[in-house]
């Protein structure tokens, strides 16, 4: 992505990193550049010397093997505003701190200080997992949602029955965690089966590029060429006194093993919706073990190898439907990328000590971004993945 | 395998056949020609009118996508015998039935009829599973092991504390089932990543030819070189707060998402490394979540995947340790690959009923194939894959 495809017409404050194994995602505020005393419907409590500036939160994504365009973004669109607010005096001594999770906020700390003198404030992944999440849950309407059958279901969100829930990040690999509340949480479990694995077999497999190409690609293939069915076990007949029709997968890839085809003898659609599928599929399955484990009705899954692929929700959601009997349900979740850098934003809040940031020491605010005042602004190409929650923060001046 | 490069010097009967969707696994009964009224050891109880036969129970196995193979080992080495005791007119009309289980005992039924006239008595494939493990957890000692860092140590199995167990048995794919009893038990799971995934995308990603070359060539390799671990998200330290040390892998091939490397660029052994390591991690944890969910202390692992591979074993066990917080063990079997051919063979002493076996009509003894009286004979070359076991059985004349 090129960093100059996009012109802030605002000043943007408040970033926050989560540099993942792929991708680094980022969060960040961007005022509408007004500035008011109270809420628009008067819910929000401001403190005496508070101020709320409206905006609304964007977000971006890159590449963390492209890190270089990241830099040049954070240079190009929020360090130059940021210079002129935290180096009044023009002294190289001043460091700006942003907030930065995932483990490329320990691999590139020395990075960010060398070449523009920023800080990491280093937030626990998990934390800033749980933190979005919450967040999210709480405050966003239409926020989580099932699918089934190409239906897009929105989910009500009971706030006093939201606890305790399953987390499942699917990133480069996948994390579960039990989340009993607000800071509350434990990583129970995991994969190693994830988006990594997705996009990494997938590029040694059909040559793609991209992660989105090999979506892309999945979208128009299929599994059963390649995959051994039960049927192909059983001479096309069910075995139905275990359950499992002839049209279930036996073999993920099985049938790669018998026809003395080569690599290149198969659609690399196909190949990209057996790989899919094997892994959407795998990860409900262990997120159900889990959930059945710890007595958990609620699964949500987040993290950007989804990117509302409907395909990829659908098998997840077969998968846990299959596992579990129909007794639990597969929930998604519409800014589902962006967990641990919205996470590590809404860490700001708590950061009274932090000399670099208190010129800029902000308070996210939840109740403008819910109810009837919360309204979704489109995509902006290039930059925002997912859509912008509009908010307001407390500005402590 | 050319069938004709092992001629049987003594008479073999009671073929049973597992086949499943890649490979068929034959057990079958070898007599040593001696008959005699009662057992070495007189332990033995023989009904008035019998003989016990002595021999021992051999093992052979075919590509299922080589069938020819298959039926060409029974018609040269079964049928010529069976014909002259099954048919002692020469008349075309009787037929030889022998037991069959696995999927292909549908699906190749009506070519085993027309080709040489054999019906296949079908055994449900779960069922010959547990009868198979049953057997031999019962009745041969050391046939079940653990495998840990590099150790095989075998377990005293105590028949009164047996039950209940897992039993995952891996072949193209993975079934995961609770044994209660003899012939009590539930298939409560399984996943499609198994032997047949290894095998099919290792032979789309490294053009090898079979599953042992595959295996030697994981021998060989390190999947470091393609998996992305956690050290290399985190810059090399481990993320201990969740417990996960630096080399433990987060993302199965999520280096191949970052370098811009093609397949052609990758180590065949080191792709070979990283998809055991995979999917006997993914199997190990899938395992130990079910064992988990009813109760299970033992959980034993069947199945031709394994085929006594340390590396395999070992992956298998150390998934189990981990998940379980150390408080689970993998245990393997010494005839893993057999265990559903064996479940096949051994419904044989129930079937009083079956005309076209009634001269054939034994009980395998399971006293002489115990204890002191128990030894082993080495593998023939091209015929008995894993070991043989001595036995006897009875002969109802």
């Amino acid at each position: 992505m090129d960093p100059h495809d996009f012109r802030f017409s605002t000043q943007i404050s408040h970033l926050a990193l989560d540099i993942g194994g792929t991708l680094i995602k980022l969060v960040y505020f961007s005022a509408n550049g007004d500035h008011c005393e109270e809420s628009r419907d008067g819910s929000i409590f401001v403190c005496s010397g508070c101020s709320v500036l409206q905006g609304r939160l964007c977000f971006a994504k890159f590449e963390t093997r492209k890190i270089d365009d990241c830099l040049e973004f954070i240079r190009f669109n929020i360090l130059q505003q940021h210079s002129s607010v935290q180096h009044p005096n023009g002294t190289a001594r001043d460091k700006l701190s942003i907030k930065a999770t995932g483990g490329g906020a320990f691999k590139f700390a020395d990075l960010f200080n060398e070449k523009f003198g920023i800080l990491f404030d280093k937030e626990d992944e998990m934390h800033c997992l749980v933190g979005g999440a919450n967040y999210l849950l709480k405050t966003v309407p239409r926020e989580a949602f099932t699918y089934l059958d190409g239906q897009k279901e929105f989910v009500q969100i009971d706030h006093n029955d939201l606890y305790p829930y399953l987390l499942v990040n699917i990133g480069s690999g996948v994390s579960m965690i039990k989340v009993d509340g607000d800071g509350k949480y434990e990583r129970i479990s995991g994969t190693s089966l994830g988006g990594g694995t997705f996009l990494g077999l997938g590029k040694l497999l059909t040559k793609c590029k991209s992660f989105d190409e090999l979506l892309e690609l999945s979208h128009h293939g299929n599994n059963r060429v390649i995959d051994m069915l039960v049927g192909d076990i059983y001479g096309g007949t069910d075995y139905s006194k275990i359950g499992l029709s002839s049209t279930a997968i036996a073999s993920s890839f099985g049938k790669a093993i018998s026809d003395g085809k080569e690599l290149e003898d198969y659609q690399p659609e196909d190949v990209a919706r057996s790989l899919l599928r094997m892994i959407s599929n795998n990860i409900g399955q262990i997120a159900y073990l889990n959930a059945l484990r710890f007595g958990l009705k609620s699964i949500f899954f987040g993290g950007f190898f989804i990117r509302g692929h409907e395909y990829t929700m659908d098998t997840i959601s077969v998968a846990v439907h299959f596992w579990s009997r129909g007794e639990a349900k597969a929930m998604f979740l519409t800014h589902e990328g962006f967990l641990g850098a919205l996470g590590a934003f809404a860490s700001y809040k708590d950061q009274s000590h932090n000399k670099d940031l208190k010129s800029h020491h902000h308070t996210l605010q939840r109740a403008n971004c819910s109810g009837d005042n919360f309204r979704h602004i489109p995509v902006t190409a290039n930059v925002n993945d997912g859509e912008t929650i509009e908010c307001s923060i407390i500005n402590r001046v």
